[in-house]
């Protein structure tokens, strides 16, 4: 069960963006599995990949066409991952592109191609051949609920949001979709997103924009700290409303609706986590610097006994003391350190605090949303990431799943 | 059920060292959880603790103490950890100190402290002043089985191990013991390990020597990557047996046996690990440097999803790959990158090997010792570390541990 999150039945249509979902029989039986999205010929894309040294070889295409400017098409399959596949793997990739080619007209540098599922087997590129055709044919602009549900693999919920803002120009929509049981499973999962807009943006601008908004998102969240081979985040302007971003106050407007979306996107794939029963906000305050306050939200996030005392519920806060001890700060002055679980302080001059009381810590403990704030009485610096408990159901998903 | 380990039912005595274990009711009814070390005026210690900066009071008075030099007693205690106690905490390890220099004749200052157990709470100290007297007065030098089991706290079975080595001066003894059900749980386990010979061996090269062995020791044993405020070792030396290290062949030769010692205890921890199944051993060889056959080797050990796939005895060959992908190293080759399971090879060349079955691979991953050897093609620094698979016993003591 996601932890309070629930499917939107509704996304907006992106003006200048086109989308289509067919069963083409990849993997799963009687569900669509294969998404094209569409672009208008004056969009712009920009995109965040994986940094899994192993990434797979449509990450690797993709990656190559979008270098090249003027993406017409996404192409994605959910079923099959087309990682750890070698040359086959990139052959693959790029007939898929030529494909989407013929079909619609486009060159095959023109389609950035996306694959989600098992790893190690070959792409089933004939079936993807097969079904372009009534795919292309169906393509509208109201099908997000549909490409949505297509890029699921293990989630139990699809993941998307709407936002729409007024700019000096006129107002522009952005719709965004993703997919992820938390950056888990790199056989089976992968992190994917989606996200279109009908503002008109130059692309170094939307690359920026969107390197930014993923630092503080689909960048800040974990489940068990590995990094999938097929990660990506793409984001598309059509520039169809005609509106620009033509001033600071524009700017700050749009990159405030980008953010909104990645933050509740990222933080739905946590929700969705794999076993998850509690989802935990984990802010890092007054560090000597953003990478120090990450690095000990890290080692926290990571934790598997912080973890496992989160399902249990357990105010089991000197595993935290202990996992902030060893995140490797230089000169850490313990005395300095606090420790709040919500709204109660259990932990300062390295030690329990004398107002804590092990009730009020049981009773934060047993929320399904709990906030933890370590303060290190270094600098002014500051980082939070989002994680999920570690559960039974972790293990059990995870060990049986091929099995 | 720890995985290929059975306690030890004889250690041999090292001269020059007495010991006692006493049931000082610490936290452990009707078992020993206090222990007292005598060391020859002759002898001298070295040691290395944890890195942990919220490191518990004892290793604070411990390392004080150890610089000091002239150490004749080592107290450890097992029920409490005294951590996370703050000025309290500090002033009860002194006064312990105290205490037995009260009863024994040395200063304070000439004994160092250790504890294992919960976090967070007082420790008992008037308790162990009670307990002294008659502990001080059993000392003797064939009790270190006792020492063993009174200080296991979660440990399912005692670790020791004692080896003789023949130097140009004579013969001598190394016995060493260990606790920890591997690294895990700060708030009740810790790694403790204490060491002794009657070889002579100055301070000096003595801490050399133990920094060395426990290099690739204690410092390669993960189960679940959390650090404890206590972990220490300790190697005591007392020179009763006259026998000093003259030539190169005599430190070669004692190197080799504490190396041993070490390894034995280190890994013993490891198949001792919480809920472990299997004994996986993670090499890593041809890279560029030892810390980045480390990094890789660690991220193996640490990742959940390889963890439970070994668990399931799953060859998910993919989940070992994405770890090695994701470890950190700048301008990985992934075509040079080799994957061994066994005498299995599972992947190169950036896919499968063309050799591989899954029959293979399920055959390999189902023995209860694993070793997993990664290529990585870039030079000649190795790295191995030791870990055990993540189970639902995992879980389920740590997150029922407290509650």
């Amino acid at each position: 069960m996601p932890i309070n999150l629930t499917e939107p039945t509704e996304l907006l249509p992106v003006p200048g963006m086109r989308l289509g979902a067919v069963a083409a029989g990849i993997r799963y039986k009687e569900r669509r599995d294969l998404v094209l999205m569409e672009l208008a010929p004056s969009a712009s894309a920009a995109a965040v990949f994986t940094r899994n040294a192993f990434c797979a070889a449509p990450v690797i295409v993709a990656r190559e066409h979008l270098a090249g400017g003027a993406i017409r098409y996404l192409l994605i399959n959910s079923g099959n991952a087309n990682a750890g596949t070698g040359e086959r793997g990139l052959a693959d990739a790029r007939a898929s592109c030529a494909h989407v080619a013929e079909v619609t007209g486009c060159e095959a540098t023109q389609v950035m191609p996306f694959s989600t599922g098992v790893i190690g087997e070959p792409l089933p590129v004939p079936r993807i051949r097969d079904a372009l055709p009534a795919l292309a044919a169906s393509l509208k602009e109201d099908a997000w609920i549909d490409a949505m549900r297509a890029i699921m693999t293990t989630d139990t919920v699809g993941k998307g949001m709407s936002r729409q803002v007024t700019l000096s120009g006129g107002t522009v929509t952005l719709t965004g979709i993703a997919k992820g049981s938390g950056m888990i499973r790199p056989d089976m999962a992968t992190m994917l997103a989606y996200l279109g807009t009908d503002a008109a943006i130059p692309a170094g601008e939307l690359q920026a924009m969107l390197s930014e908004a993923v630092d503080t998102s689909f960048n800040c969240i974990t489940v068990d700290g590995d990094t999938s081979t097929n990660d990506a985040c793409v984001l598309c302007a059509t520039g169809a409303s005609g509106v620009q971003l033509v001033s600071d106050e524009d700017r700050r407007a749009f990159r405030e609706v980008l953010q909104a979306v990645c933050d509740h996107l990222a933080q739905a794939i946590v929700r969705d986590g794999e076993g998850a029963t509690k989802f935990i906000t984990i802010q890092v305050n007054s560090a000597g610097s953003r990478e120090e306050a990450r690095l000990v939200a890290d080692a926290v996030a990571h934790s598997p006994l912080v973890k496992t005392a989160l399902f249990a519920s357990d105010p089991n806060w000197g595993r935290i003391l202990a996992a902030v001890g060893r995140a490797g700060v230089q000169g850490l002055d313990v005395n300095r350190v606090s420790l709040h679980v919500g709204d109660v302080l259990i932990a300062e001059h390295g030690g329990r605090a004398a107002s804590y009381t092990e009730e009020a810590g049981k009773r934060v403990m047993a929320e399904a949303e709990i906030p933890i704030r370590i303060g290190l009485g270094r600098g002014t610096a500051s980082a939070t990431v989002y994680t999920c408990d570690l559960s039974f159901d972790y293990v059990r998903i995870n060990a049986e799943y091929r099995s």
